[in-house]
């Protein structure tokens, strides 16, 4: 093999030994392997300082976190052999656990595979392709999925911001097969129509799906309020697992239209209200119509997208909670949740808590919720555990 | 009312205003209230530095952590009554999630009822009284117990080692009726036998009940070690989830006799094997014998009880982990618990990151455990959040 060798300074090996597997431009030696002898994307040997071999990976040199490992054993090249190998061990993960063939099938760094997110919907797969290294090796991705999952269809939707950072361009591209407009997948035994060519993200957010098993607990019987409810993934399940009503918020008339004929797809629909506009807005108009429910899902998208929005996200994050506890009725259900990288699950914690004193309110916290098994956390990587959320039960203090 | 007030130093009334429970003695005015001036676990009315009342509590002068709040209505006076509201209130949680009176009845001050806790076994309570205060109104919560749970037995198991600081003494005491030496309880519906009189702290552990439904999921026809069984909470009811062979570690004799006759209650024995012994000595054997398992389950006693043994039980809970992973199958699962207070639960990640280096493995968290919704964490009170865990995939490095 002749992959060219990207040496790290001294001292500089041990977070890679220590299981991680990124490494940044200034813990490269620009001596002996100058960043600027690189290409974007290219494949490289990662050597210690004493040029002990610790893997293959890939590089940009225009990013700073700039080099991802992708393998240790450097013997082995990177292939279509080897995204086939890492493949079937992450989808080994996923026919253990799911029954049918709906689930996030790669997860980046922690299915090993940095820069890669697959979403497997039934014969349908939806990829991210994220990182320049990544984007090179887009023939032997594809190949490789074609042969362990056997698709229909592969469709990359390599719309997503954090391209930007690679200096890689948006685009979404056929590279398999047609994929349709509507998907009809399965999540809890609730049916959904997804949109994969122009929903969020994939079109589908898998990662909630032990959360959503979780709150359906609690609402037999039950007025749930949805908000943020996008298509109704949490909304339209809680019908199902038995809420006598369900009203959902939110912003886009799109996805509420959607959420709508995922209800009738379901048999729910004379449970469903929505309600269309900004969450605090209509937050705003529930309680001065008096409007009170016993179970609320509080998931917004990332108040804190960047380090920077940390102070403003915060107060976010405590703001919509507690505008959710002023609509909660006695002895009430409050699932909060966040997928802020940045945001620590004791801050969200924290912001409840703050939020509960305000009205005089005392919380149990009950339950965590995190990501499902289908987004494995690396636990070197901090950044690849992103889903954090409670449910509380909040009381009169006493 | 006629409660002595105790008032605190200026600026620490924030603490409890913010939902916090506890004041430590140096935040006491003790010009204006002398500790002195008290007796051990008298009621009293707390006051912040400007005499406004906070809430009423009680107090034991020779403990650092000196006053507990019990209520924040300083109006309504802590008897009787108090106690019934508070015991409906705790009962309501339980009756919505269990439908089986079987569960922890009261999580002490995440309840709101700081220094008590009751475990419900049917008909049956068995109560921890921890502090002075509440050991002041143990008539109170007989009585409010008795009348809230209607229970055939109240006993009182105050033998616990945290009444050491609060200088009060060890004692097994028959509160109401007869307490039987032998009570069949369920939990995830498997049948177990517990010693309330004989076993330890009130002869069960509920808080681990959600992770032995996570890990079910996980065992179906596989072989399962359960590291420090006890009497087979976990175990059996991984052999009642389809593992076709369990092996049990336990130090004591006793504990492995009565997981024995658990077995044998849920018809299981013929897939149980035991093994008497220290848990590390007994996995150096399995290792020896190259014995493997599919899923391994290490739940130790604290292996940190005070802070000062932080480093040493970091270094057992890496120990104990890597003898664990030593002894998986390829693909393996092994859910790695702690029930330490001063274990952080990135503490805990980090020994299994550096023990499956260590073997040159790398792990995936799929999913982590909490204690059960009859332990609510109270979010001010970081000690209430005692239960970690994670069920972690252990592959090949690659």
């Amino acid at each position: 093999m002749d992959y060219s060798a990207v040496r790290l300074r001294k001292h500089e090996g041990k977070r890679i030994r220590s299981g991680h597997l990124w490494i940044y431009s200034n813990e490269i030696d620009n001596k002996l392997t100058p960043l600027k002898s690189f290409t974007t994307g290219q494949p490289v040997l990662i050597e210690d300082s004493n040029g002990k071999a610790l893997g293959l990976g890939y590089i940009n040199p225009n990013n700073l976190l700039c080099v991802r490992l992708v393998s240790r054993d450097y013997r082995k090249p990177i292939d279509r052999s080897l995204f086939v190998h890492k493949l079937k061990i992450a989808l080994s993960l996923r026919t253990r656990i799911y029954d049918k063939p709906f689930y996030r099938a790669v997860f980046g760094e922690s299915d090993g595979l940095p820069g890669l997110i697959v979403d497997r919907f039934g014969e349908h797969l939806v990829v991210q392709i994220t990182t320049a290294g990544m984007e090179q090796q887009k023939d032997n991705i594809v190949d490789a999925l074609t042969k362990v999952f056997k698709p229909e269809s592969i469709l990359l939707r390599n719309d997503s911001n954090s391209r930007n950072a690679e200096r890689l361009h948006s685009e979404i591209e056929q590279a398999l097969g047609v994929t349709p407009q509507r998907i009809q997948i399965e999540e809890n035994a609730t049916q959904f129509i997804i949109h994969p060519h122009t929903g969020q993200k994939t079109g589908w957010f898998y990662d909630h799906r032990v959360s959503r098993q979780q709150i359906a607990k609690y609402v037999q019987g039950k007025r749930v309020l949805d908000v943020f409810s996008y298509i109704g993934a949490f909304g339209i399940q809680m019908a199902m697992a038995g809420a006598e009503d369900v009203w959902s918020i939110d912003i886009s008339a799109k996805a509420l239209d959607e959420l709508q004929e995922n209800a009738a797809l379901n048999n729910v629909t004379e449970k469903v209200t929505c309600l269309e506009g900004d969450a605090f807005a209509a937050m705003g108009e529930l309680k001065e119509q008096a409007e009170k429910f016993d179970v609320i899902i509080v998931d917004p998208p990332a108040f804190i997208k960047k380090r920077k929005d940390q102070k403003p996200g915060l107060k976010a994050y405590r703001k919509i909670n507690e505008a959710a506890m002023r609509l909660l009725n006695k002895d009430g259900i409050l699932l909060s949740a966040s997928c802020s990288m940045h945001l620590k699950s004791d801050e969200l914690q924290d912001c409840l808590l703050a939020g509960s004193r305000h009205l005089d309110k005392t919380l149990q916290i009950i339950e965590q919720c995190h990501q499902a098994q289908d987004h494995p956390i690396h636990p070197a990587i901090s950044e690849t555990r992103y889903i954090k959320g409670f449910i509380s039960r909040v009381i009169s203090a006493s």
